[in-house]
């Protein structure tokens, strides 16, 4: 695409940097932001500078904040003995909504992905291993996502914290709620079955 | 959706004022900036305000452009008997890819759609009149979508021009190239049928 003007050529460009924008969509946005007043461009880029430049991360469960310790960390009213390690703060609002888990959380910060370049050393590894030293944590539960990266991820992390006395758990995959067994795809339901649990416990949930 | 960071909700906030950006992909989007360096957010930021602030419409077609006149009107090359409108600067865009029109443009900045507030005088209406009192237009070509919009805007601009000695023409429309008939829409086809062209003027496309 040529354009007739740097300007918005550059802020075309710009805007197609992020994922799943195309040049198409970038030149629509900035046609946008062009026919609004131009304080809403203004507080859009403010919004993002202040964002990059000034988050904080969580000192204990590395979630994002705007204090040095997070509102679920500074409560003293969860249960410290387990712990549940997410991939990113969308996993750790997921499972808050589901209001099911009451003991802290441990943000890793993504999961163990070669082709995106993302090793162990990336995630927060070394500071989960030192909550695990501290011996107050008795169960560990991995809920990163069902996905390649995510398996590898749970067996690095296994792998690291298996010689501690704490117990490792992951949470369930199966056929989701409300979903008919026919329409379920052939590797969820070959698992569920694989990995069926005593009926009593069912009854349990 | 609760966040754990104002910073974070305001410019999850932000993004998702902009059209076709939910909540869900403005929150993926301000993690994505986060996993990149500073430098990324900040020539987003600036690019967006820059262009924001700093562009200029061409004197004359009114299109996007960092000069006082535009690269298209600057040419004198071009045929001045012959004045293209069209919404926005995409279609400028769109119709030079063509290579198929050696005339001028005006744009309009938009159509005339009263559920966006967009009226008449929003519009480059006034000096697309100015240019064809200069009399040395001998026509106009409407070149806009096949929206109703742009049918009303059509309409429009058709009442204004009418008393002026000038010759106003539209775009055909009628079944896309390389098409099949079957497949074309009834409404098309329909038009398509009424708005039939002697054989021979087929030919000299």
């Amino acid at each position: 695409m040529e354009f007739s003007s740097k300007l918005l050529a550059r802020a075309v460009d710009e805007i197609a940097q992020l994922p799943g924008i195309g040049k198409r969509s970038a030149l629509r946005l900035a046609l946008h932001l062009l026919k609004q007043p131009k304080d809403n461009t203004y507080h859009l880029a403010q919004a993002l500078t202040q964002f990059r430049d000034q988050i904080n991360f969580c000192q204990k469960c590395h979630n994002l904040s705007d204090q040095p310790v997070c509102e679920i960390c500074a409560n003293t009213n969860r249960d410290a003995t387990v712990i549940c390690v997410v991939e990113d703060i969308r996993d750790v609002m997921a499972i808050e909504n589901t209001r099911q888990f009451k003991g802290y959380y441990h943000v890793l910060g993504g999961i163990i992905s070669p082709m995106d370049g993302v090793g162990p050393n990336d995630l927060t590894l070394e500071s989960l291993v030192e909550k695990i030293k501290q011996n107050t944590i008795k169960e560990v539960i991995f809920a990163l996502s069902a996905t390649v990266e995510a398996d590898t991820t749970n067996f690095y992390m296994y792998k690291i914290l298996a010689p501690f006395a704490v117990k490792i758990t992951a949470i369930s995959r199966g056929i989701p709620i409300g979903d008919e067994l026919e329409y379920t795809d052939e590797v969820t339901l070959g698992r569920s079955i694989l990995t069926r649990i005593p009926y009593e416990d069912a009854l349990k949930e």
